[in-house]
């Protein structure tokens, strides 16, 4: 198809699919003069894919970028394509420094231990974990502090939930897609899902109209 | 204290105070003359906070400078002033529209009943919610759209274990800025785990080398 009809398709516009295809998001159409080229279902099929990253996954156009670039890479094993995947979903962080980080990347050893998990302490998601804890820590928010390990249980959770679906797709490229894909939604579907059920049972708890707030209308 | 030791205080450089100040999400100090202003304790708390919300809680500017005002608040209901904090920590989104739209919103309420919440279609967090759905059904991630209700149950122990931390508050004040502050802070926490914990089952599951993976080193 041409550009006009991939747009009709998608519904993104044609200055916008121009913009994706310069900035590599998108991979160019089989030229057929010139200056035409036609599209297929994989553009249409792309397109519908970063418009989801891009308003449910949270996701900058750079974070995009390297997690498309796991989809369009070459072969290998699967528990390495699938690895190189995660660690892609996770953006890069400084580590910080000081008595506090120290002890904070300690409390995160001891957390993920716990629940039988392992991770080096520099990667991006151990680096995330100690920041937080850090902050937790230096805001002086024991309430939080003492139920790292609810949190801890319902990311193992979401994780197995995860791993399930990846492993019920049947061929290894969808396997990565679902990955890339799904683990940034999953983070906002989680996300938007916490605060409905906080509201709810906040509403429960605190509500002084018998539970007649924001929730109840 | 003066400026500069506020800087030294909270390891925030004098521009960045200064930025701060002037888009009004730090308070002003006291004047103290026309040209100097002593600030406090409150000050010192306040930076850490937006230094923190910045870092690790993945939020613009423009969401910071939202969640903050209602820390400023004066005073109104427990469950008020609760319900406006949780609603301000979900950014504002547009509906969307069409058949998938209408079946991804039923498919929203279907989900949120089945585990015993309630919240207006309109909201922030169900149009999330529905915007993934309907992304999910539209890119066809039938592995994920069948494993609804446990992405459901793990956001409810979070919601648990937040509405926890904030019952074990002291007093208003702090229960809103426990909603403020944790709950972009837990998104992070529960993102970066969700990661650590799937690499983790991941290997197990799929590692060719005994699991001897990323999360191995």
């Amino acid at each position: 198809m041409r550009m006009a009809e991939l747009s009709r398709e998608t519904g993104v516009s044609v200055p916008m699919i121009k913009f994706y295809l310069r900035e590599g998001l998108l991979p160019g159409g089989e030229r057929t003069s010139p200056n035409q080229a036609r599209y297929g279902a994989a553009h249409v099929r792309r397109i519908k894919l970063l418009r989801a990253m891009a308003e449910y996954g949270g996701l900058s156009l750079a974070d995009i970028r390297a997690l498309l670039a796991r989809l369009d890479e070459p072969g290998g094993g699967l528990h390495e394509r699938l690895g190189a995947a995660q660690r892609t979903v996770m953006p890069h962080r400084e580590p910080g420094e000081g008595e506090r980080w120290e002890a904070a990347a300690r409390r995160a050893q001891e957390l993920i231990a716990r629940h039988g998990w392992r991770q080096h302490p520099d990667s991006p998601a151990m680096r995330a974990v100690t920041g937080v804890l850090a902050s937790l820590d230096e805001l002086g928010y024991e309430e939080m502090l003492t139920r790292l390990d609810a949190y801890a249980e319902a990311a193992g959770r979401i994780a197995q939930a995860d791993v399930e679906a990846v492993a019920s797709a049947p061929e290894v490229e969808r396997m990565v897609e679902i990955v890339v894909a799904c683990t940034p939604l999953g983070d906002t579907l989680v996300a938007a899902l916490r605060r409905i059920a906080q509201s709810s049972i906040s509403g429960r708890l605190f509500g002084e109209e018998g539970g007649k707030g924001e929730e109840g209308c």
